[in-house]
Formats: C-alpha cells, sequence, structure tokens
C-alpha cells in the first residue's frame, strides 16, 4: 500500500501554519521544505494533522523536530527509514509493532504522549481518513465457535504465572470500582465484586450463570459471600483449570461449576446472569444471539448483568490493539450493546460507567507490570516486555481521553417488578 | 374499516381452547357459539387473544360472560351495541373514547383492569395485529415548531387551576422520586429535583439551560437552592406565565429567565443542560436535531441530563391517549434516545430507571384527582373526568406491566474528565 499523491500534495499548504519549528542539529536557517528530508516533509505533514501536539521528534539522520507549542511532554525516536515509512503507511499498526521491537523509543511520559495521539485522533484528519482504509483492508473476521476459541487461547493461555505478576490477589482482570481513588488495587477489585452483586440483588439461595468467567474470582466471590450457586463458562483452559483448582481450595467446589465451554452452550435458567469483560470478544454480528441465550436462560424475575469496554462511536477497535494483544476485540457503543437487550424486551434498569476506574485499574497494572518487568522479560523476552508496556499505557490513554467507556448494564424482564426501589443499597457500606 | 374476514375465522376454533364460560342469564346449556349473538361471539374471540384475563363482561342484551380462570378483578359493562362494534374495530382509540362518554363502565379496580389489557397486549395477538392496522392508518404527523405549539397548547393550557387540583405543590407534572416507598407526593417532587441537580453536580455561579421547564419548579429549584443562573424554554403560555409570577414572589427573577419559546431557538453555552419531560413531545425525526442543539449550547466540560418517559420496543404511544390526551406524543426506547447523544460523541455516565417511582408518582395524582372530582367536573364535565380518570389509571398500568419505562440518562462530552468519581454523593442525606 502507498500513500495517495494527491492526498500528500494536499498536506504540504499546512505545514508553515502548523506551529511546527525545525530545533535540528544543523541550526535554524532556510525554509522548512530545504531542510527537512521528503520522508521527513511527508511525517511531519501527517503530524499537523493531529493539531499539532507538543512533541520532539528525533530521527536516525540526526533531524529533530518540534511540533506544536509549549513544551513537549515527551520525545520520540525513530530509528531508521523504514519505520517511518511504514508509519506514514498504517501508522496505528505500525506504531505499535515498532515500538515494540525498538525501532521507536518515547523519551518521557508514555501516557502522556499516548493521550495526546489519542486527543489527535478524534479530530476529522489525514490520519483518520487513511486509518479508516487500513481498516478496510484489514477489516476482522467473525467469531466463530472456533475463532472465538483460537482469540481466547492467543490472549488468556500465555500462562497464569505472567498475569499473577501484576493483577491483583483474586486475579480479575476487568476494571475495579474504586469507592474512593486512594482504595488500593486489591480492595477495588472485591469492592468491584461487590458492587456487582448487590446491583444484581443477590439472595443466598439463588442460582447464577457466570458468561466467561476469567480465572473465577466473581464466581468464587457470589458463591462464598452471597451463598448463590454459581454456573460459570469460560473458553480459556488454563483460566478454568486455576479457577477449579480455588474452589476447590475454598472448599465450595459444591457451590460453584466451572464449565469449559462456550457460554452460548449453557442450559437451564437462573436467577441472574452475568458477564463481566466477556462482550468485547463477542462481536456485533452475535449479539442476537447473546440476546437469545440470556432470554432462554433467565428465569421470569430474574435479573441480567453486562460489564463491558465500550465506545462512542461505532468503529473498530484499536489496530494494533486488535492485531497483537486481542484478536477479535471489538467494544460497542452503548446503543449497540442495547440491541442485545430491546429485541428481547429487557428493561435496562441502571447503567453506569466506569471509564475513569478502568484508567485507575491500569494504572494499577502498569506500576506492577514496570515493577515486574525483569521477571516478565525472564519468561518472554524485551520485545513482549515493550508490547505489553504499550498496550497497558495505550489502554490508560484511551480510558483518559474518552476514546474507550466502561460500561455496566443491570436489566430485568419488563414484566418483573422484583427490582430495587431505589440503587442507595448500592452505597451502604 | 371492517375487520377483515379471513382473520376473524382463524379466530373461531380458539374459542373452546380458551377457559371462556357463558355465566349468562340463561343457565349453562348449549354450545359457546350457539348462545352468544354473532358479535358477541367477535368480542369474546378477541379477548381469547388477549390470554384469558379473568375478567366478567356485561353486555346491554343481557349476555354475561366470564373469561379466563380465578376470581374475576372487574366487570365491564358495554351498554350498546354500536360500542361493541367500535371495539372490535379500533379498541386501543375506542375503548377510551367509550369509557369518556359513559358507554363503558368498569366495576371493580380500574388500574388492575387496564394492567390485564396491557399484559394481554405484551403477547403476539390478532389485537395486535389490528392495532399496528389502525395505527398505520391514523399514523402521527411530524413535530414541526407549529404542531409543536398547537400540541403542548392541548394539553398543558387547559387551565393552571385544574392541574393545581391534583399536582404537588410545587406542580410538578413529571416523575417524582420517592427515597422509600412512604414518602409523600410533596417531598418525592422535591427529592426528584435534588436527585436531578445532583446527578448534574451544578455547583455555584454555573449557568443552566432547561428544555421544557413546565410551570418552573426545576428552574427555580436550581436558582435557588443551587445557586445556578438558569435560562428556562417553553412553548406553553400559561405555565410561562405562571412560572414568572413564582420567581417574582420568590424574589429571584434576576437568576431565572423563563422564555417562551422553542428549544431549538436557544443560544449561548452553557454548564448543564437538562430537559425533564420534554423528550416525549420531541418526535424522533427531531433527534438528530435536537443532539445538535445540545452540543451547540452546551460548555466543554458541561453535563447534560434528560429524564424521559420511554418504552421496551419502538412502538408508537397508545392511541387513544395520543388523540385525546397527548397529541405527538413519542416516548423512545433507550436505544433511540441514544440516538440524540451517540452521533454528537457525548459519553453517557449515567441511566436509571424509574418505571415503578411513575407508578407511584400516578397513584398519588389519582387519589388526588378522585378527591378533586367534584371540582374537575365543576370546570368542565363528566366526560372530561372519565377521560382523566381513565389516562392515568391506564398510565399506572402501563408503568406496572413494564409497558412503558422513565428513563435518567445523565452525559457530558466523551473528553470531559470532569465528572463525579462514583455516585454515592447522590444517596448522602
Amino acid at each position: 500500500m502507498k500513500p495517495d499523491d494527491a492526498k500528500l500534495a494536499e498536506l504540504e499548504p499546512g505545514l508553515e501554519g502548523a506551529g511546527i519549528v525545525q530545533a535540528g542539529n544543523a541550526g535554524a536557517s532556510g525554509t522548512l521544505a530545504e531542510r527537512l528530508s521528503p520522508e521527513s516533509r511527508l511525517f511531519v505533514g501527517l503530524l499537523d494533522s493531529f493539531g499539532t501536539p507538543p512533541l520532539h521528534f528525533r530521527l536516525w539522520n540526526g533531524e529533530s523536530v518540534v511540533t506544536g507549542t509549549g513544551n513537549p511532554v515527551a520525545a520520540m525516536y525513530i530509528a531508521n527509514r523504514s519505520t517511518l515509512l511504514k508509519l506514514l503507511v498504517n501508522p496505528e499498526l505500525h506504531f505499535g509493532d515498532a515500538y515494540s521491537d525498538g525501532s521507536i523509543e518515547i523519551d518521557g511520559d508514555l501516557v502522556q504522549f499516548l493521550e495526546l495521539i489519542y486527543r489527535g485522533l478524534q479530530h476529522p484528519s489525514f490520519f483518520r481518513r487513511l486509518r479508516r482504509l487500513s481498516r478496510w483492508l484489514n477489516r476482522r473476521q467473525p467469531n466463530t465457535l472456533a475463532a472465538s476459541r483460537e482469540n481466547i487461547h492467543h490472549h488468556y493461555d500465555i500462562g497464569n504465572d505472567f498475569y499473577k505478576l501484576w493483577l491483583d490477589r483474586e486475579m480479575v482482570y476487568t476494571c475495579a470500582y474504586f469507592p474512593a481513588p486512594d482504595a488500593t488495587l486489591e480492595d477495588a477489585q472485591v469492592a468491584k465484586m461487590d458492587h456487582v452483586c448487590r446491583k444484581l440483588g443477590l439472595r443466598p439461595g439463588e442460582t447464577a450463570i457466570e458468561a466467561g468467567c476469567g480465572w473465577g474470582a466473581l464466581a468464587l466471590h457470589m458463591a462464598a459471600r452471597y451463598g448463590v450457586k454459581v454456573t460459570a463458562f469460560n473458553i480459556s483452559r488454563e483460566q478454568i483449570a486455576y479457577a477449579r483448582e480455588r474452589a476447590r481450595a475454598l472448599g465450595i467446589q459444591g457451590r460453584v461449576e466451572f464449565i469449559e465451554d462456550d457460554y452460548r452452550n449453557a442450559s437451564g435458567q437462573y436467577d441472574a446472569f452475568v458477564s463481566v469483560g466477556m462482550l468485547e470478544h463477542v462481536g456485533r454480528e452475535n449479539y442476537a444471539e447473546l440476546g437469545h441465550v440470556i432470554d432462554r436462560i433467565l428465569k421470569r424475575e430474574g435479573r441480567g448483568f453486562i460489564h463491558s469496554i465500550g465506545r462512542i462511536r461505532p468503529v473498530e477497535m484499536n489496530a494494533w490493539i486488535e492485531k497483537r494483544i486481542f484478536p477479535g476485540a471489538c467494544p460497542p457503543t452503548l446503543g449497540e450493546l442495547l440491541t442485545i437487550l430491546e429485541p428481547m424486551e429487557f428493561s435496562v434498569l441502571d447503567v453506569e460507567n466506569l471509564r475513569r476506574h478502568y484508567s485507575l485499574t491500569l494504572q494499577h497494572w502498569l506500576r506492577r507490570f514496570e515493577d515486574s518487568k525483569d521477571a516478565v522479560r525472564a519468561m518472554f523476552d524485551e520485545r513482549f516486555v515493550r508490547t505489553w508496556r504499550l498496550y497497558l499505557a495505550g489502554s490508560i490513554a484511551a480510558f483518559n481521553t474518552g476514546d474507550l467507556q466502561l460500561f455496566q448494564v443491570l436489566f430485568a424482564r419488563r414484566t418483573s417488578n422484583k427490582v430495587s426501589w431505589t440503587r442507595e443499597h448500592l452505597y451502604q457500606r
């Protein structure tokens, strides 16, 4: 794929008005166009379309450019010409790959740098048009049962020991709920599970089904603390094995059943349906089916709960994240999420957006990850360390800038009046 | 319009399986088909399609039918043949009209009777198909500025004195918020206004714009209790005059401006946008425009709030309510409501469903209305009393059965991080 010449020509007039100054090794004289190599001019044109964030760029050939106004929050080093050209062709994908292999280096705060990039992306631009094209060329395949298994294996079966290094004690790999911002991550994950259980209004003796149970923390929490009989589905073999072992260790294996299977194969009827951090993997083409599954397995006065990363607009996941980290991932808008529920006549009772809580959760994860980076490098390699650092930092930036949202949605059948009178009980300590 | 013969023929086989018994003046002998007149057989077939609720029907000719199993919750008397035939053609519209003019009488609990009818309507049936046809024949016109004025005048300008008889002291004609079910209506309306102001996170010195302000209670509350400078729009002349008078009486006319105009003509920029009970009148064809108006008038870190009656599925308002009570009314599903916000990249922060609170609010209104029925009859006539009784009772039934919902939606620009950390502050007394 080669950038369109007409588009590139369009960029050139923007170079002068962009507040871009050259701060390279040759001192300041001559026009910008003269002093930069052709590929650098293209690159600067691309940056211009971001709305000129204050950044410092250093190139392998000694060229150096400061964009925008104010002090640069970070410096980006591009190690070779090939990396620069790839950034021009598919910046979203190749930035990540180049960061992973070290041909891009960021000096300064990685999260702040990425926030500037995300903010830039929020404006219509050449970059955005390019992104759309590269997305179309790399469009994703539907999540069949087989593809789901492969996608989930890619991310979750890379080893429980790896996740143990930086997740909380309960191994909860979804957004925590911090009653106050200074709560510990351990406390915030327990508070999240209580928040979910309270929203569902779980009562002892009831039955609950969980679709996508991770390492089993919530299923175990519902069984042990709320006296609920739980059936939990997951297609990740390593996670299921870990969850079963924990149930045995806690002596509650009779109250929580972990099933290594797709939630779509669930049967029976339950008082509560819960799914935390699974919808991102479901794919919009499967929403109608998910709605039918929930309708089939939820009792007449049952309650349902979906916790999912979301978006504001129906656009695809970041191309690099989808390719390298979460194949098949696809966070919905709230409107898209409702297409699961409205056709089945479910009544939405409560929606809470925990976007900022996910940013804070990720900040805890990134800090712990950095503290364990030597251990991670020993398990995998430096490229893996850099890939995951970028994924965690990029996710913080995405939640901080509103590029990603976190929706918790509580629902019930529209005919059920067995729902909480107010939400005050969620906040009683 | 004449019922389709093929459809009617389809109904007949259902007569026997429906658990319908004849309890008429002639005693029990002979088959059902022999003992009922042809129009009564049609009517019973129609009832059958409801799923046979336990009801007692008495006809002008002495025929008497008990449907369903169990004790009938109410008896319905149909005074003449013409009423019965009209019910067959357009039951939704003509039931209301016939009740209003007294050619239908209900002995027993009107709300319980209507709940049975609403529950019947929730199942696909002949009745539902008929409803769809009659709706198409009577489909509504878009809400232009001129039509909006006419529609709003129809309902809200029938006299402040009438509404004073049965609304709360503050004249709030929208769903109240009852911290506990035994709260008084007066307290619950004040609690609702506080609930809204807290969700919006109003701070002294901020500016708020209200679209559709009724008699001004919320605008006055925001100005007087939260120190906010309010600009409030309404196209009902009588309501605006009342609201201005109250502002003068409270001595806060400098802090709250009541504008007799359409919200679509609003200008300026505000910290908060609020609309309580107006969206029902907007019409889906105007949602995109409403989104643009909010986008135009909301500051970068402003918050927005919409409180509206809603639906589970995108169907039209009850035909009779729309024709006789609320011309142009059109409650959206939550998904439809989001089509106002998502295209403008607003981030939904909180959705609360107060369906049961609206039922309770209406129960208070109906009780007060019945207590004042002599005064209402003196102002208008008996037909008016019966029309409004049916509207209030029918609305209780609709909220109890989930046919109607009440959504409160809080939102902000997706890039704003000036939003509440949790919702706990809503519940601090």
